[in-house]
């Protein structure tokens, strides 16, 4: 095949190019990015080679034990739960947790065929049982899956740990009420914090 | 740097792909499209390092000659002049061109400095004394400056070629008038055919 073709198709593994934006992208590379396409090309192939996940958290690393794993100085008291790697990331960005993480890498999910069996979950009962943790945040999406994964996690982590939380449904900041949908605003108003003057 | 973050980075050199969107496409590859997104590295590494000008239309090529120029069941009394190797495989992908072409790898504008010196029509030119060419098309983008450009070439190429023609300029197949700007309804009108009853 004419490798210009071949790589038009190989664009489109990535979400959101499809056979005719890859092409574009294909002329774009050739006429004004070449070194960054070489780089780009290196980045791939070096993660996508090297990356494994994490043998304690799940989450994707190119070492056994991920950096934020190997960091002794966070509190091993708390245990963040989350789906998966991304959702990890955006914690992380938000500079507020300092705690340890575990990546289920999915949830459950019939429509998917995604069991309670399929999630390592005797790795996380196993896991706050040995370090003691005392706290573990549920942190999985606000939908119904999210919710029963929640609930079958806590029933199977309640002996072994004194607090179990999830974090707060509410409003998200910078929204405006008329573009929020319903169930959001109900969590908010049944949430509603007491205001001191 | 961690190697996740660089890969981010890196994949911001493709249009239409910010930071946010970045982080997701490398997740995304990480966990459904590994050997995807290795044979994209591999791909990409293969057209950027190696895909040159052809020496005789300019088209992309990873030959000396591109398989165009090489194709000597072509009808060599016509030539087609455009402006990208974009437009060229626009029209190749049309099947209804069967001469060579001629790229410009750009057009003039002064806007963006580039003046009639920096496109190479003196070689352009030469080629069309050299090769006998009957006919020439100039299919530039239907834009002041590609006119600009176009009229250039017709009276550089005038005393060396007996016909110099333009894609006809009208409505676009499967369009609506109603969503036709006026000057293309302009042109329309003015360059209309007679039917025949």
């Amino acid at each position: 095949m004419d490798p210009l073709r071949e790589l038009s198709e190989a664009l489109c593994c990535l979400p959101g190019i499809g056979p005719r934006s890859a092409e574009r992208v294909v002329f774009h590379l050739l006429k004004h990015q070449r070194k960054r396409g070489l780089l780009l090309a290196e980045c791939l192939k070096e993660v996508l080679e090297k990356t494994i996940q994490c043998s304690r958290c799940n989450n994707y690393s190119l070492k056994t034990l991920c950096h934020l794993c190997a960091d002794e100085t966070r509190d091993k008291k708390i245990l963040c739960v989350v789906e998966l790697p991304t959702d990890l990331a955006a914690i992380e960005k938000s500079r507020c947790f300092n705690g340890y993480y575990f990546v289920l890498m999915g949830k459950i999910s019939p429509m998917n065929g995604v069991g309670e069996e399929d999630l390592e979950l005797s790795r996380l009962v196993l896991r706050v049982q040995q370090e003691n943790v005392e706290e573990v945040i549920l942190a999985l999406s606000p939908s119904i899956e999210g919710q029963i994964t929640s609930d079958v996690i806590a029933r199977q982590l309640a002996p072994y740990v004194k607090h179990l939380s999830q974090p707060a449904q509410g409003i998200p900041s910078g929204s405006e009420f008329e573009c929020l949908d319903s169930l959001t605003i109900r969590n908010a108003l049944q949430n509603r914090g007491v205001l001191t003057s």
